[in-house]
């Protein structure tokens, strides 16, 4: 099973290894870390990701997972999403991460089908046409979305049980231990208080939009 | 503030770029990625991660982030050891997640110390001398400790809380959408089924004791 593991500059690096350390241990996987080019990827905090192969040698794969960044660049860019309108018919599943699901939609693959997001770009992801849920895993067909950031975890463990059903699943969880005991309660833009929310959104809409000035 | 985040061969991934997401984004600071040499670092499923430094040339930190991996290769190997020992004296707080703590033991680290580890790692980081805590996180003086993999992100955002208060650790959780819905409930060996236990304690065993055969 051949699993593509987008990159692009800027990307949040959490959006996909999440789905990678846990999609990628198991059995008759061969993880694809797939960029412009060969050299490495700087995501948005200054990670350094290897490509090992580019858009332009891989043309099929079986899974796709496609993390969040700053979408506006990558939407004027057009290189993941004319990537994705050639290998995404090839895949059986097609997921994303965060604002990940803003570049499926931008490729034609949300057209018709619900989808998640960051909880601070809904609005961005519902200009483009997708129907937007804020559920944080959302599965319409044979595409798979999370909400921002760490909820590629929760999206992948329940693409494992798909593929490989509950008992691998179940272990997959167990190998990277995960029994979430946050620190804190605001996780959620419903949960977080207003303060922090603010404190937030202005951090991230000055953010996600810096390519727009 | 200088987070060292170090980098070894066969590494989890998940570990480092759990608490790097966290702690990545805040104002000030400067993420290093450090390895033993400029060559990028082959993670335990193939991810490639292109060091910024090498331990020969980062003699301080005022956090450092130990990740988790083959413990046995890298405590044989004695290079990351070696460079805890001359740089954890220079930093604030010295972090580890998974199996990185049995290198802060082997670097003499948790001397007299509570400290967690992944669960089926718990017998090796007490042959080591430290005082073995099954909680998720563990802080002990200047050192907080992570269990396996996922928890990291809880580890972080402890930190977070301590470094710079509970409202900027509540927005860092937020920013990372980390409300936690695991589609399943087997994330620690006590929930986990007695089935699915064996499956990865067999899996996990004979991958953290490769190196010895």
């Amino acid at each position: 099973m051949d699993i593509a593991f987008v990159l692009y500059p800027d990307m949040t690096a959490l959006d996909l290894i999440g789905p990678y350390d846990v999609l990628g241990h198991a059995p008759d996987v061969t993880p694809h870390f797939v960029a412009a080019t060969l050299d490495p990827v700087r995501c948005d905090a200054g990670l350094l990701i290897t490509p090992t192969t580019t858009f332009e040698s891989m043309d099929r794969a079986d899974v796709i997972v496609v993390p969040g960044g700053k979408p506006y660049d990558v939407l004027a860019d057009g290189t993941v999403t004319t990537w994705l309108r050639k290998v995404h018919p090839t895949a059986t599943w097609t997921t994303s991460v965060c604002t990940g699901s803003t570049l499926l939609a931008a490729a034609g693959v949300l057209e018709g089908k619900r989808a998640t997001t960051h909880w601070a770009m809904r609005d961005l992801l519902a200009s483009l046409g997708a129907e937007v849920s804020t559920d944080r895993v959302v599965r319409d067909g044979q595409v798979i979305t999370g909400a921002g950031v760490s909820a590629g975890i929760d999206m992948a463990l329940t693409l494992a049980g798909i593929l490989w059903g509950d008992t691998l699943a179940q272990g997959l969880q167990l190998a990277i231990e995960y029994d979430p005991e946050p620190p804190y309660d605001s996780g959620s833009v419903e949960k977080a208080s207003p303060e922090v929310v603010n404190l937030i959104r202005g951090l991230l809409v000055n953010d996600f939009s810096a390519d727009r000035n």
